[in-house]
């Protein structure tokens, strides 16, 4: 059931206070709409914009029933959420605590899209050293071995590419697992979809370039021909539709070196390859997902300039020590350059604490752009 | 002396947590900029978004002085702030507490931008009725009396149109106050005028449209020649040169019937006319006042689209009661119309409870696209 469009708006409950609770609350508040959020740090990005905070693990499930007795609806801005504790809550959960279960468990997700037809990478279940075995024989190397659960951002996964790496892999990655052939790709690209009441909306196709599979930098326009953009966001549209109950999911797919797309990963919240939206296009990815969870009418995803690109701020190799930059004003001083700091108290490696956005006409020069202010920016 | 331009970012203490406020707080959380405000009513506009809120009176000095104590620098988003504790404060305060104490006094405004050469209605000072009198001889009627202190929204003022407008006149209005000649205006034009540490800049020029003296409308472009826009910056920026100390300056003017620009009033602050900056412009006018009272690099001004109109949801002539609006589908389903709620409590009639801004390619098909979502709201 959509929930009421008026206002005094809606309070909406999120599992999570990180980055993406923080930017979803920087959304509510013009439509009117009030945010609590739960997350055991006290200081979490979310907390400024949040007008309530509980304190508390992802899966205490007395503190998700405390959220749900205050909110109209329950949503979620990280997957650690226990799919459990939000089906007995209080108040309905939109996207469903089943299709979270199900993305939670990477093996489930591959089934479960299979099942729907989607263009996947050929997979198999892992359980032991035999499966591991067999599916070598059967995919050949190299392959991609993976945690079904609790992996992200790298963590979680090994690449497996010649005998010596089946020896002692499932040390590293301890089953339940699953391995994916390699997808030989030429481009990574990403899609917000929002599925909402009874309508689904896709913003403009991203273009994501990784290292060390962390996502280092997003380019609006993707680089892929437009036939290739109409099949990913068709691909992605059916990816979703797969899946139950209302949000935005970010939907992570391969372009083939022969210009084909295959599905790679599904995450039901807002996403880091959707950030550009928030200046990009004409409703952020974070308005979208309020909007989609609330049931109520989704927005424009139209790009709003020739291009848009993004870099993230991720910690450095240095040792763990307070978060923060030592001098913005290159940022501040480039034209069309915008900052989105976290709010983060601790740097740690590869931990992302903020990100760039470049809004400009061409995709080159505003890569080139962006990529000049984060050189020129350094970690305290 | 500017405030270090690092992450963690400075904490900025704002006099009145009004819609301003409010907007303050969205601009500062992605810059890592936290907000403190100080305002007497508990639930207040920019609570949601202020990480801390004193709840006292604008003049209450001992409040003043303890935000003072937890902030990097003091601004504020309402005239009624104490220039004198300010003054007093052991924060910095930008702009300068004398600026708002010229501004909060109509005539000494008038006169000091007199000096600076700026192009003025004619006016006199009138602290009786033979002032009064002596002045309709000098400037002939109509004239518009002001308070010199006090007035917003066409509180404090009375157009004199005849000689029985004269008679009790004073009793309306009392002195200390001031009469101007009334302008025979073809437009009314704002601009946003941002003082930083060594330059200014000027978002474009904007067209307001008042009704019984209250802002109704605005429109960017305005419909003005480029002549008379390029003048109408020029005296902008003329003003704000005149006045002390770092922030965004709202300046209001007069496009005259024979094509002059006169000035017609200042605010030390954002702006109701430079609302459309959020979405309409690439730096916004509240992200400006940040990075100007900071004495950081200002950001651009340029336009991101062809046109925007916004359009203020002020309360009806109903009795006070709650504030809230039946059904915001309206707006949710309409292309690029954009909603900022203020989170007032209470409707109270022609209060400033909300905006809506569209976005477009016209001015006139922009502006019908935001008057059809003002008309399709009701509220509760």
């Amino acid at each position: 059931m959509p929930v009421d469009a008026s206002i005094p708006g809606p309070t909406v409950g999120v599992i999570g206070g990180g980055q993406l609770g923080r930017m979803l609350g920087e959304a509510a508040a013009p439509l009117g709409i009030e945010l609590h959020v739960l997350d055991p740090t006290p200081n979490c990005p979310a907390s400024v914009v949040a007008s309530e905070h509980i304190v508390a693990d992802f899966d205490d499930t007395a503190a998700v029933a405390t959220l749900a007795d205050r909110v109209d609806i329950l949503t979620l801005e990280i997957e650690l959420a226990d799919p459990t504790a939000l089906a007995e809550a209080s108040a309905p959960v939109e996207p469903a605590p089943n299709t979270l279960a199900t993305i939670q468990d990477k093996l489930e997700q591959m089934r479960t899209l299979e099942a729907a037809g989607i263009p996947l990478p050929r997979f198999r279940a892992v359980d032991d050293q035999a499966d591991l075995l067999a599916a070598r024989d059967d995919l050949g190397l190299p392959l991609m071995l993976k945690a079904r659960t609790g992996g992200y951002d790298g963590r979680g996964t090994l690449a497996l590419r010649d005998e010596n790496d089946l020896e002692e892999a499932l040390e590293t990655i301890e089953p339940p697992a699953m391995v994916e052939e390699f997808v030989a790709f030429e481009r990574e690209l990403a899609v917000m979809v929002a599925q909402g009441a009874d309508e689904r909306r896709c913003h403009p196709v991203t273009e994501t370039i990784h290292e060390a599979e962390i996502l280092r930098e997003t380019v609006v326009p993707a680089g892929c021909s437009r036939a290739v953009a109409d099949r990913a966001r068709a691909v992605a549209t059916d990816v979703v539709a797969a899946l139950e109950g209302r949000g935005i999911f970010g939907v992570e797919l391969f372009e083939t070196t022969d210009g084909e797309v295959l599905f790679n990963e599904v995450a039901p919240r807002p996403h880091n390859s959707g950030h550009w939206t928030i200046e990009g296009a004409v409703t952020s990815q974070f308005e979208q997902h309020l909007r989609a969870v609330l049931g109520w009418p989704l927005g424009d995803t139209d790009r709003r300039s020739g291009a848009v690109v993004t870099k993230n701020l991720l910690g450095d190799d240095g040792p763990t020590r307070p978060a923060g930059l030592t001098d913005i004003r290159p940022i501040l001083e480039a034209s069309d350059v915008h900052l989105h700091w976290y709010g983060k108290d601790e740097l740690r490696p590869l931990r992302k604490l903020g990100h760039l956005t470049a809004v400009g006409d061409a995709p080159d020069s505003t890569r080139d752009r962006v990529r000049k202010c984060h050189r020129a920016v350094s970690f305290r």
